[in-house]
């Protein structure tokens, strides 16, 4: 089918993995706003942080300034398990679609994990392990993190204890099971194993619990039990620093075949992959060494870039967390639980935040019954299942290429492929029934969220 | 980690990807005995077997002495969004298991499908396309190959009916909505959308259905829809044939780096995948040319190497299709239910069989509890959530290697990985509950299946 010198999938050798990260804020003229510790209004310093995560994170976490982050020998081994992940030219979907257009996505699900989340896995596991720490808590929703934690966790020995929301523990026990496969402690959240979940048990009995509640709980378990630390799957500096594998590795492998993308698109929850995936091109744009459209694809139902305020706010809904300045629908925001998959985040990275806020990179909010009849068209000519978070990506990819069919460019477009969906089913059968709908937040909705941003002490 | 100049992942690249089946059968002294037609005793002929199977696949089936078969364009192009497919180097579970051996693994679980039968499934709906047909029926249990068929049919746009054993449908929804994300029409069987399940449905009320019943179900739809045939995903020669991809690639990967195998270890049910897998290494056992220790790990639950008779019978429960020479339990054995996973055909290949017969090959029997444990080990180091039918293989692939601990022997260790197990997650809860059950049928169960053995006329 193909007629082009470029294959089908590019693989990269294993000395082609990045030995060191990139740290996109180094190139960043306008930095991230820092963490705010919501008590004083000041910035949290190191000291703060390192109570509630392992100290090379933290310092990672406060780096605005390095750009190349070695990456340890023990990471790169792990990583060597499942990457270089391949990056595929859509050959079957260009001639499905009919379009000029080239369309090559990274594709980041070929780890039993499932998603990208391993990459940062295993660095905070690998970390916690050198610090000499017993264990690590963390909290998961759709259940991706939380797979990947565990997995991480089983390599490195260390004991890892899952908050996972309650709704997500009964409805997907499937997720579950592989956590405990690799050996995980998995508890549905809000539990009676914590303060916190007990007081939110007593207030609301039937409640099925939240990502912010299970946050609360992992923090909890973690700061009261000596030898254990937090750690978190998204939203993070260090975690967009971890994901920049993903990123490193296209340009290596674009570069290889002399290809320029005009366009690259990810989908955006928290902002761990589309902040990895962007980082080098958007490095060698905030440098003015070139340009690139760079598309950041959001659920229309929790619409943060399209529809939120950049601003200080909490990253949990129990607000317990620092503050972070991103673009935010306000710490009590929920999505609809139409919503199928993640991408459910109140918030963004502060990084992606403050990029987007100064023009470099653009947004768009789809609807989730289009995003799965892109999944589907997908997935019967690529022949990868994709989760409803990638699938987001694909459907803005598939627009751009149909749009490149009515002009007759042949723009090339890179899209970012996070996952796979096998543990999504349950909406696909809801898809396939014709019962999935489609929930778009009202302007009023929106605004009791963004009324409610906290005050901060000193800042306007 | 590693301190060889062997990768972790070995990957050919798209131009070695085979250009050809190799047929074993070419090179097997006694060849396989033919399928017989049940009433005549009799050689099917070739216009017998053209009302069921597509012209070209009856040809393949037929062909014992072409050693090489052009695989045609559009089947490679396929073969291109999936393969080559890795063949992996075991060091951490070397590591681990803290052996001399040298362990390498071929993965097939690298596709939607989740597993080697998808080799099989684009090539019978090629040739169903090239005939001019309009669709295929075929039957699933576990759910491996109605989704590798599925994704073919989508690919090819050929109509897919998939009869599935009633109560894989009902535990499995996942499995479904997977079948019918790629377009397939899934019916539980038995259904009353034939005679033969109406038949069975008026007799047994209450039945959850069998995979006999459902390939009398899929094979009445098909020779009597004009325009259809049936396929099928293990046991026929000709998917053997298609199969030989796996062993073909492992061969040019070993071969790359200089890698001498000293045994071969694949799970066996109906034998597709291990007789793919060994194809070429067998050829050369068979020429003369080289020696290799095989090793086929079947079920102690369904045994039919290790306890069955080598004979005619017939291919399914029903009694409806051919008659095979081969090691069988009967074709009324059906295992346990608490038997998990696939591997429960009560016959095998009558290639590998033959194989077997003249003592070119050996066979084992491992109970599911210690093939659980050999995953959850293999997951947790090698980060691969295996099949549970896969999981026979590591099985014995530990065993080895412990053996190799033991005598300071530094063999060299290949077995096939032939999918994932993120369908089977309900198995692996009940093993990490501890509430999965061994079972091994008596002698007394057994000789009653053999018992029933058809007689055929003029064979003794």
């Amino acid at each position: 089918m193909s007629t082009s010198n470029i294959p089908y999938k590019i693989y990269l050798s294993e000395n082609e993995i990045p030995k060191a990260w990139y740290n996109l804020r180094a190139d960043m003229k306008n930095k991230p706003a820092p963490l705010l510790n919501p008590g004083t209004g000041q910035p949290l310093t190191a000291e703060e942080m390192s109570g509630i995560f392992c100290e090379e994170l933290v310092a990672q976490e406060l780096d605005n300034d390095t750009a190349f982050i070695e990456i340890p020998e023990d990471i790169r081994s792990f990583y060597k398990m499942y990457r270089p992940s391949p990056l595929v030219r859509a050959y079957c979907l260009e001639e499905k679609l009919g379009t000029p257009a080239k369309i090559y996505y990274k594709f980041e699900g070929n780890n039993t994990s499932g998603s990208h989340k391993l990459n940062s896995a295993v660095a905070q596991a690998y970390y916690a392990k050198k610090q000499g720490l017993k264990g690590v808590t963390t909290e998961t929703g759709a259940g991706q993190w939380g797979t990947a934690l565990s997995m991480a966790c089983s390599y490195f020995g260390l004991d890892c204890r899952v908050y996972m929301v309650k709704c997500s523990y009964e409805q997907k026990p499937f997720r579950r099971e592989v956590m405990r496969t690799y050996g995980a402690q998995v508890t549905p959240s809000p539990s009676d194993t914590t303060e916190v979940g007990r007081k939110i048990l007593a207030e609301h009995p039937g409640t099925t619990g939240s990502l912010g509640c299970a946050i609360s709980e992992a923090v909890e378990v973690a700061v009261s039990n000596p030898g254990y630390r937090y750690v978190l799957g998204s939203v993070l500096n260090q975690v967009l620093l971890h994901q920049s594998v993903i990123g490193l590795e296209t340009k290596t492998a674009l570069d290889k075949y002399g290809i320029k993308p005009d366009m690259i698109i990810g989908c955006a929850g928290g902002g761990s992959n589309l902040g990895g995936l962007i980082a080098p091109f958007m490095g060698e744009k905030l440098r003015g060494e070139a340009d690139y459209q760079i598309i950041a694809v959001e659920p229309a139902s929790c619409p943060s870039f399209t529809r939120g305020v950049f601003a200080y706010d909490f990253c949990d809904t129990g607000m317990i967390c620092p503050l972070a300045k991103m673009y935010t629908l306000g710490s009590g925001f929920i999505p609809s639980p139409s919503h199928a998959g993640g991408l459910r985040f109140h918030g963004m990275s502060t990084v992606l935040s403050q990029l987007y806020h100064d023009g470099l990179m653009e947004a768009r909010a789809v609807e989730q019954t289009a995003v799965f009849e892109a999944a589907e068209q997908f997935a019967r000519v690529e022949g990868i299942l994709p989760a409803p978070e990638s699938s987001h990506a694909i459907r803005v990819a598939i627009d751009e290429a149909l749009k490149c069919k009515e002009t007759g460019e042949a723009k090339t477009i890179v899209f970012g492929l996070t996952g796979t969906g096998y543990f999504d089913l349950y909406a696909y059968q809801q898809y396939n029934d014709g019962t999935m709908t489609d929930y778009i937040p009202t302007d009023e909705d929106l605004a009791r969220g963004i009324a409610a941003l906290p005050k901060v002490p000193g800042v306007e």
